[in-house]
């Protein structure tokens, strides 16, 4: 339980050495604890008699011995992140420092904070709602550009909004219903069922496009997992090199940006594709009859994804089996792209004569086929086309609304199941105190994606727990 | 080569993901650089309106698209670190907006900053020496209490400040010396050859005092090294882990406290030790012909101490072997500690009557020698006793001018080779223009410190580029 009266502290700035971090402190006494053992380089100068937004330069102070030359930010209620007295503190970025700093507010009066709490807090004093909340989370963790822009709009409303404008027109709708109970005597209908028909179709139509969002929004903020799969010298992992290497090439001379983004996972048109590893298949032996892929069944499962890799030079038999194979373990919703790869040992001519003769009749529709050369770049933006295709785009590009959230995605779900028991309550015309009940439901179910309703400690402490200290 | 006429930009903050990161510009252009891309929270306002030292609310617009929410903070030439105009921008701390914000930077008229330019500007622009900038670094790089206190005290010019008053009263013993040469037909003596004694010896103390603090200097900047040897089964492993177990359990909710730091280094009462992972021992067979520390030879060598770890129950013999073999690889400035495990195995009259029976006759005045368990973590504290005793510590804790980097120590020894021709000289009774030759070597090598000599790029190149980027 947060308990407001608290001033908390926390490193704000990622883990590790830099040339700088940041230590923030937030809550009624952030300011004066930071005064405290602040020693101003402008002789008798004191925190508590600042402006707001302003920076102060000078030395933090631990029984006498400084600690650290420091910058020092205010900023003053409500015009902070969280509505609080808020200082940040810039000061030099060594790990042992950091943890100085931090120890030295703890010894005067600040508490650590719990992850989240910054942003929790924000949502405490009414800065933004739950989902607007989650959203800092989400723009914090971004790692596309996709993900970051929808993200940002999340962030500032955009998702929310629009929801809890409906829910207020409902909101309307059933305190003229519940009047009527009121009357039911009187047999009056102060809500005209029309409109309320016309506004739980409205609400009904935007909520199956939020939860059609979902797929996107999901892919969006994970990745996409990209399966690659094929026979042991079909050139897999070539492909997957020469992939990561262009992206790597743009990225690595960038600061700040990890390893570990990038490892695996490639930004294409600011979409992340997650390529999972299907290294297991190369300890299997390279025979017709094995295509090697037993191990990596269950990469297929997990793949939206799956690039089956061919050799140009294996006979169509060997093809057909592989295409047929990969096929037997995806399902409907999963894409296939095949990719013949090595063209560049035969002339182009022959490669055209081997599509024209292989008939490739085991591809569907949805499936696509395309030939490159791992080793020599060739097909490669082809591939990544292909790729990016496959994703629908355009509603991020239109800054439409996408939810990327587990939690909003199963309270939308729960709002979509309990209007359509409204609509069919108005189609069968129940009663009024049973369609207010069920309207009802609807509102406390979309409230829980803004917070708006009563939460439970229970369900924030579930929502905040995975935020990063310090935000 | 550095054109301070650039604007240049980096990340300032450790690198991968945080709840926040801070992005800095420095440079004649920064605050009108920023300014294209920042759009005000509060309409209309412009940052190249801003006082200095103010913080403002917005967003960073990348081609009419809002990037991310960020604060800026403005800083104004003099009074910043670099004593340029400097922006800090403190964006989302994600990798990803992280990046898109240099990039963004870049487009609009910024340049990458190199390692460490940042505080060379600082050098540059008359901020500091160059003895300062180099603290600042080691400040960034302090992992342990003592190691902070003594960087941030040559970051204030404690270290320089000293050497450069003396440089200063050298200097007009010059110029006195010189205006004789002047008058040289009429054997004048303007510059009091007492005085100038006095001067050179009180030069000679403070170097070779310099000098000696070098080697508890670099122990302090680097940690002292300590090697744990003995049999395979005296406990060495549960001893390192006793000891690491019980420093991580103080740092690990402590954010901003990395894995790698506290791998195998720890802090003992502000000083950092370094344990040298003699895992290879293990491999080998327990007999007593065969200590088994064959491979760690070499460790005991780049150890300063050496922690010999035995077993209470192993015989004289076997016991007297290895303290023979470990200090016949030691030299005489590495100190041994001879730890004699598993007392928790034995009743603690035994242990006693065991420690009067073994005379331990191999060891010198010293080598130190203790009883413990690592198991029962029993005589863990005696231990890290030991080691702290090893070093002197008085001179931190009296804030004492410690030489930490070997570009100074080595222009500190060639200071002080200089200071003794120029003593020898003055003994001797040599002409004047020789004397003034003597101390013009001196005046310049006590400036190489400094950096108030002119300083070839190439020097400075070499100074700065280990600095990490953003400072």
């Amino acid at each position: 339980m947060i308990d407001l009266n608290n001033t908390i502290v926390a490193v704000s700035t990622a883990q590790g050495a830099g040339a700088i971090a940041v230590v923030r402190l937030t809550g009624p006494e952030s300011i004066l604890i930071c005064d405290r053992v602040f020693n101003a380089a402008k002789k008798g100068k004191r925190l508590t008699n600042q402006a707001a937004n302003t920076i102060h330069f000078g030395s933090l102070m631990d029984n006498g011995k400084e600690l650290d030359e420091v910058l020092v930010s205010i900023f003053k209620a409500p015009n902070s992140f969280t509505g609080e007295n808020t200082v940040e503190v810039s000061c030099h970025g060594a790990p042992y420092i950091q943890q100085k700093v931090l120890e030295l507010f703890i010894k005067n009066g600040a508490v650590m904070a719990a992850p989240g709490e910054f942003t929790q807090r924000a949502f405490l004093n009414g800065k933004m709602d739950l989902s607007q909340a989650e959203a800092v989370a989400d723009l914090i963790a971004s790692k596309s550009e996709a993900a970051r822009r929808v993200a940002l709009q999340q962030m500032k409303g955009g998702f929310s909004n629009e929801l809890m404008r409906l829910r207020e027109r409902l909101l309307n709708f059933i305190s003229l219903i519940e009047l009527e109970l009121d009357f039911s005597e009187e047999d009056v209908e102060f809500a005209d069922r029309q409109q309320l028909i016309d506004l739980i179709n409205e609400i009904e139509q935007l909520l199956s496009k939020l939860l059609h969002s979902f797929s996107l929004g999901n892919a969006i903020k994970n990745g996409i997992p990209v399966a690659i799969v094929g026979h042991t010298n079909a050139g897999k992992s070539t492909l997957l090199n020469t992939i990561l290497q262009e992206e790597r090439a743009i990225v690595s001379d960038i600061h700040g940006t990890t390893r570990d983004v990038i490892e695996d996972t490639i930004n294409i048109e600011g979409i992340s594709f997650r390529f999972i590893d299907t290294a297991g298949i190369r300890k299997t032996t390279d025979t017709i009859e094995n295509l090697g892929i037993n191990r990596t069944f269950s990469k297929i499962e997990s793949a939206s994804i799956v690039v089956l890799m061919l050799d140009i030079n294996d006979p169509d038999e060997k093809i057909h089996e592989a295409i047929a194979e990969v096929k037997d373990k995806m399902n409907a919703d999963q894409k296939l792209i095949v990719a013949i790869n090595k063209i560049d040992l035969l002339p182009p001519e022959e490669v055209e004569k081997r599509f024209n003769k292989t008939k490739f009749q085991d591809l569907s529709g949805t499936d696509t086929i395309i030939s490159i050369s791992a080793q020599k770049q060739t097909g490669i933006d082809q591939l990544s086309a292909e790729l990016i295709k496959i994703i629908n785009l355009k509603a991020v590009d239109n800054d439409e609304v996408i939810v990327t959230n587990a939690r909003h995605y199963e309270a939308l779900q729960r709002s979509h199941s309990s209007i359509l028991r409204v609509v069919d309550g108005l189609q069968k015309g129940i009663s009024g105190d049973f369609l207010a009940q069920d309207i009802r439901e609807v509102l406390v179910f979309l409230g829980e994606i803004t917070g708006g309703e009563i939460q439970t400690d229970e369900v924030l402490g579930n929502i905040f727990k995975n935020f990063c200290i310090g935000k």
